[in-house]
């Protein structure tokens, strides 16, 4: 019945995806599994003579707009009020350890909050485009939604993601959302910038668009125009309904792969320029110093990425047996084309299954099954882009920049397992 | 600036979308447009002097679980009581005229609910495996959390999806939403059912799977057991959470391509026979009785099927001019390889874009630029999936099914443009 041959594929009890799947009853007869897996019932047996409450009465009516049930009520975002002075600057995290696949749910994309969320009525908020352009314009919401439109799905990560494991000089014992839970991926769908662009018509000497957002700390960033005519897009919809109002509802910039302050919400202004504003916004918190003296400025792209979501820090194995160990990688870049994951602390590695879809800029899902023994060890994962540049190591990433610098930190992730069983972030 | 060229692909106004692309200032430029949708401004306009009142004071902060601005509340399911004497049997439609993309948000799912939805306890929810197998197998829900998944993109579509279409002797006029809402799109993540199954040990006689729900009417459906081996997952999670109890919390069947009824909600048994059970859920409503007297029992697969959302019945066009015209196909039987529009009542077709992602059993949006030119028409659009099978005509779906027949209706959609702008339900 069963086959208990299983190819390891790595130290540490990595397994391979085919072997492991063509095991068929591993999860029961592959040694070091409990059989509380599941348990064996008399053949006749059906579901028992006591039916509970939700087989013997009707259910609930459903509703206009669903909500998740109860019972899961504790997958929230969470907040970290940065500055709590009432500043309405917070930073609303996803939990991306309960999510799987790469869809973020609406109600759960992470958000940066500079001044809150403005409240804009959409039949008075207006995009005007001018500058250095032939022909100043001003749009209407009810105009942009006739324009033709595309939708893409794309990852989205504010450039300070895992700030913690860049400045702390001990690894903090956190949870994967608390780290890493400024990402989340939609499909988004708008009006690709370059058709209003070209609309308004650019000048011979235009450069640089900055966006400004309707928000009450009007927040500015500079963009190079070469973006803006490639795949940047005028963004209206998010998961197939409009824009929530913490993603810039009625309308935001978004810039595929680049750090997600960027992607202006609550977009209302895009002035042509040949020379960027140095605004607050891009010369204050979203300029990098570097381990040389230099300065970085204008570091859009976010790179090469990934962290393993499932074991991830404070969760707990409860026994000694198979895990199928889980995460997500992403790159600015393009596509991920390989991840690899480690469970003997960095010795050995085996290439993840990358079960797809595998989209350009896109959280891009990997798993590799893992057999664990009880003992203490430490896993690990490296994601690997089409550029076919790979995640630095802690002390590479160190190295480049200056000690106080946190924005685009994106080392190799380790989580320490415990012989209780019990995650831990380290530094490997 | 402008240039003016546009090259028409099929008669009533269809372009080509590279031609239309490159025109640049064509919303403006070109014949017929209103100026309207854009208006020209000052270069040194700002954003004028009076700032509304949410540049002005900070935003509202955000909450852990996020919800839709009011401003777009009127975006819901709608329901329809079919059975009103209290018995829970409601059909809750997608506005699927609101959704652009292809993913359906979580809240917004269609679902044909036969006794409500019930309020499962997920610690006392199990799935018991049992007849045909070497071993009888019962799985907590902890447990199945620990197995391998995957994730896919698919539709889900109610057999009976469009079926006032198939019964009324005239067009209703309707929305696309009344007439289309029993579909939606959902990135699902779960348990390759086949791996349960090996674990349990399929006995040489084993053909059927009696799939059996929770719920207080104990849905019950027969499925190959070729199609459990192949791609059904039992399905935990919807677009990145876990599912809704409107989808089946804490888990479902997910059969890709098949028709949503068989797709059983909050599965707790999977019983391994040789033989169907044709239980009511089966023999009664999801049977088919066709023109020759016969009856098409077990017609799992839902045909190849494509729907213009925009425009769509009971919109208006506010203006001759320029619209995208956008739509979603989809097919059971695998990827849509091709959709054409016609802007003349048929008489002549263009292929539309298909933007991507295009998926396997998947919605797929489809977009054509089109110039109205204020007379009515009719728009038309006719989906190929890759076996090469196309939609039928009204009168070829009706030629094969019996006249009460609804169920499987699949018929190549029409919308009347009125002179006024108005849009109905046609048939052609």
């Amino acid at each position: 019945m069963a086959r208990s041959r299983l190819d390891f594929v790595a130290g540490g009890g990595l397994v391979d995806r085919r072997s492991f799947l063509l095991a068929g009853a591993s999860f029961l007869a592959v040694g070091g599994l409990q059989p509380s897996h599941a348990s064996e019932v008399p053949g006749d047996a059906r579901i028992g003579t006591e039916f509970p409450l939700w087989m013997k009465t009707p259910g609930a009516p459903d509703v206009g707009y669903g909500l998740p049930v109860a019972q899961e009520s504790h997958v929230q975002k969470r907040a970290q009020e940065v500055v709590p002075e009432n500043s309405g600057f917070t930073i609303w995290r996803t939990p991306i350890e309960s999510q799987r696949g790469v869809i973020t749910p609406n109600g759960l994309h992470f958000g940066v909050h500079h001044n809150g969320i403005p409240d804009i009525d959409p039949t008075k908020h207006e995009l005007l485009i001018h500058g250095l352009v032939d022909r100043p314009l001003k749009f209407s919401i009810e105009n942009l939604l006739r324009y033709p439109m595309v939708s893409r799905i794309h990852f989205l990560e504010c450039s300070g993601n895992t700030a913690a494991n860049a400045l702390s000089p001990f690894a903090r014992d956190a949870s994967c959302q608390a780290l890493y839970g400024e990402i989340s991926g939609s499909e988004w769908t708008g009006i690709p910038v370059r058709l209003l662009l070209d609309e308004a018509g650019l000048k011979a000497s235009s450069k640089w668009v900055i966006a400004e957002g309707a928000d009450a700390g009007s927040h500015t960033r500079s963009i190079p125009i070469s973006k803006l005519l490639d795949d940047a897009m005028l963004a209206f919809y998010q998961n197939g309904e409009r824009l929530r109002g913490a993603q810039g509802y009625p309308m935001r910039l978004l810039l595929p792969g680049w750090e997600g302050n960027a992607n202006v919400k609550w977009l209302h202004r895009l002035e042509v320029t040949d020379t960027p504003a140095y605004s607050k916004d891009e010369s204050g918190l979203y300029t990098e110093f570097l381990a040389n003296g230099d300065i970085a400025r204008f570091s859009f792209d976010m790179d090469v990425k990934s962290v393993i979501t499932r074991p991830s820090g404070r969760q707990r194995l409860p026994e000694v047996g198979f895990y199928e160990v889980s995460g997500l990688a992403w790159s600015g870049h393009g596509r991920v084309s390989r991840v690899e994951v480690s469970a003997d602390e960095g010795r050995t590695w085996a290439n993840a299954e990358l079960p797809g879809p595998v989209l350009d800029k896109c959280l891009t899902r990997f798993t590799i099954p893992w057999r664990w023994n009880g003992k203490p060890t430490t896993l690990l994962s490296r994601a690997t882009d089409a550029r076919g540049v790979r995640q630095p190591t802690r002390d590479e990433w160190k190295s480049r920049y200056a000690g106080h610098s946190f924005n685009h930190y994106n080392a190799v992730q380790a989580w320490r397992i415990n012989g209780d069983g019990t995650v831990k972030n380290v530094y490997p």
